[in-house]
């Protein structure tokens, strides 16, 4: 092996680390739109969201117009302990698959949250404890997000109170320990604590919960305790602000040593870690600098880009939260049983949604076991056991190169490797088994679910 | 909060990383005694470990004179996708203890196998793989090592061999997975694969398996199958070399700051992370040109400095190894089933027995339930959630540093942060849940392990 002089990682040194986040809607033609009130089909303002939401966190939500928010000076030093993430040069899978094109990944997973959701998740522990807020209370599925905002909360002293979906809460104690090691509550979703838990429980004795319940709970239990406020890991504005931050040392990365990508890939459920990847790239691209490939993958079982609708659908199952302009399977698609690791949302981030409608993003899908294929192939030369859900960038990106190697052309491919897989190994059994199989919804299945899509005056 | 200059991570260029290996052994006075046949009490050469070690490793295990030891390019290459590891300074962990001590880690977690020991696990396989070797084979208990070695065997091409201790292998099946993904075969030890085995399940049918049993098995696989060879992760001479790295490489970063310890901390089973830790450390107090306070903690359930006798036994409870002189509570000794994590095994590495015997260092015990306060108190500040085997070093350096709390000394301290605790949450919910107790040897029962100790006529 010869090597160029790119070194297999590079780190960007504090004082080269972001000092603000870019917000993407600021160089947007054509803006996301806006949350609305599912009652009265009107666009949702500062005072409608304060109820629920940390009042400096809606001021980023709605915030469209200012391209540069400045980090705080807390938020930076927290992000010193676990970044600058390393920008991998993938030398080993590039001989591996013997291509002429250039791979590079950002690398969010070593911290002990194991994902990127940390960096949105101290963004909004920091603004509930600068409001002299209590606590946070949130939901969790596989358990990233809650992990994250567990260690964000523990940092800062804020209570944190995780709705934990009962099937991943019993399934996945290690998950729960974790969090409780950063002193959050964890409860099983759904539970006796709230109104909705009870009333799903009697309607639904035995039910082992839904992310969409989780969120009800969560966003309940925020409500009606005073100094608390929910939050939420993806899909939101906000959070695409914050993960802005991994685009930015990429970018920041790349640049320094002259480096010029020609396409960029992510795995996209909600959008988070998408839309901060590619923020500073979008950016160029929608200024008209510069030109990029940006590639959403999702998978096969949840195809939110690929063959949803884009349409206003309501965030959660349960149907309280505002509605969301957004590629949507409709808030009642749940990804089939055998559907492994998280980008199970039935929705997108609304700014990502604009993007691809307005034809500045592709989409592709991917089954599973061709992820997981891809996956422990990665792992056995870049040394990273990489979640599911990050494999699905990793499966595409292989195929991009393997594209290049049939036609000897060097392209430049970063992809974002947004996790570690530790939690992850009972599917990681079922591949070795031989017992993985893969499901894609028919299209009457999906049209089934596009009909109970909310109908808003003014708003088909 | 207010931050020095010194960044919270410290990460060395790719230019910066040490080329060579530090022989710790070329500047002792009293060199470590050296492994024994057990049936003749002469000291074991070169052909004599033929059969079982790659020549190589042989020759490194051998030199006592060799103070700098080229790492080959291939190992280097290797390292660069996961080193250097970061120094990080505990900014955070000082606030919170309100202390003037100024507190390092070396963080050896951010890997998949979790730890240090893929340090020389790639040393060992790429040695195996130069002399044309098929495969190697090894015994792992809680299984980070031998995770190790499956991501060095899978990157090298090599075949991989695992016995796992039985009780670990049911219990830890994500372990188990994880060595799967990297194409390793995971055995249950004591097996039906071999003649050890088949006597050791004959005579204690049920039995749930030792390390001790394991390595038997690996050592009997390995001299049974032409091309094969016996690897392990800790104790020997050669794994100390490779594991200097760690050490060098925290000297390096110190030194481009200025810094200079007054004391470093280690944890000590085998002693593979603390006497890479402290060897060029170690070195500067052996030529006289330094001197510093290097402390060993050990769990006080396997006190194997703190109350063990230094004398020549067996490595492995099955006695079919050669003896090695070495602070041991008795090749029969178990801890308690109630220790939780690694640091289990009954003796201690040679070269660090020789220097703790001289007065070199210091050790000292600690029971696992102040270990896991520690454990918690740091993930909550430092946000990584540590191994239990790393926390002990984390709660003597606690410890240290509320020392300097009460006298006002702002010293320097180091200490070495093996690895991570992902797959050690069950210990961690025994903490949380109450559960965790402590159990500390009886000196009778130390007693009655010392007297199995065996007598070899001139080694007494």
């Amino acid at each position: 092996m010869t090597f160029e002089k790119i070194p297999y990682k590079i780190y960007l040194a504090e004082e080269e680390m972001p000092k603000t986040w870019y917000n993407v809607r600021a160089d947007m033609k054509t803006k996301p739109a806006p949350l609305v009130n599912p009652g009265t089909g009107t666009p949702m303002g500062f005072e409608d969201l304060r109820g629920v939401f940390c009042d400096e966190l809606i001021r980023q939500e709605l915030d469209n117009d200012t391209r540069e928010i400045p980090i705080p000076q807390e938020i930076r030093d927290f992000y010193k302990m676990y970044r600058p993430s390393p920008l991998v040069r993938a030398y080993c899978l590039e001989e591996k698959l013997q291509t002429p094109a250039k791979i590079y990944y950002k690398f969010e997973g070593n911290n002990t949250s194991g994902s990127h959701k940390l960096n949105s998740a101290i963004a909004q522990a920091y603004y509930a404890k600068l409001q002299g807020l209590t606590g946070v209370t949130t939901e969790t599925g596989a358990g990233q997000w809650g992990t994250a905002l567990s260690m964000a909360c523990a940092y800062l002293g804020l209570d944190c109170k995780v709705y934990m979906v009962k099937v991943s809460y019993e399934q996945k104690p290690f998950r729960r320990e974790v969090m409780r090691t950063y002193g959050a509550s964890v409860t099983p979703s759904p539970s006796m604590e709230t109104e909705i838990g009870r009333k799903i429980l009697q309607e639904h004795p035995g039910t082992t919960g839904s992310l969409g319940c989780a969120i009800s709970e969560a966003v309940e239990a925020a409500v009606s305790h005073p100094g608390y406020r929910y939050v939420l890991g993806s899909v939101l504005n906000q959070v695409l602000l914050h993960q802005s931050v991994i685009g930015l040392e990429t970018k920041a990365a790349l640049d320094k040593y002259g480096v010029t990508p020609d396409i960029i890939i992510g795995c996209a459920g909600g959008g988070s870690n998408l839309g901060g990847l590619i923020a500073p790239f979008m950016g160029e691209k929608l200024r008209g600098e510069r030109d990029y490939r940006i590639i959403a993958v999702e998978p096969a079982s949840c195809p939110s880009f690929t063959r949803g609708k884009f349409a206003y659908d309501f965030c959660d199952t349960g149907m309280v939260c505002p509605l969301a302009k957004m590629y949507t399977l409709g808030s009642g698609f749940i990804p089939s049983a055998n559907h492994a690791g998280g980008l199970r949302y039935h929705g997108m981030s609304p700014v990502l949604s604009q993007l691809y409608h307005d034809g500045l993003m592709e989409a592709v899908s991917v089954e599973q076991t061709r992820v997981f294929e891809a996956a422990e192939q990665f792992a056995r030369v870049e040394g990273i056991l990489p979640a599911p859900e990050s494999s699905h960038a990793i499966r595409v990106a292989m195929d991009e190169a393997l594209k290049c190697k049939e036609t000897g052309e060097e392209k430049t491919i970063v992809f974002g490797l947004t996790g570690t897989g530790y939690f992850d190994m009972v599917a990681y059994e079922k591949f070795h088994n031989g017992e993985m199989t893969d499901y894609i919804p028919t299209d009457e299945e999906l049209q089934q679910s596009f009909d109970k899509l909310p109908r808003i005056p003014g708003l088909e």
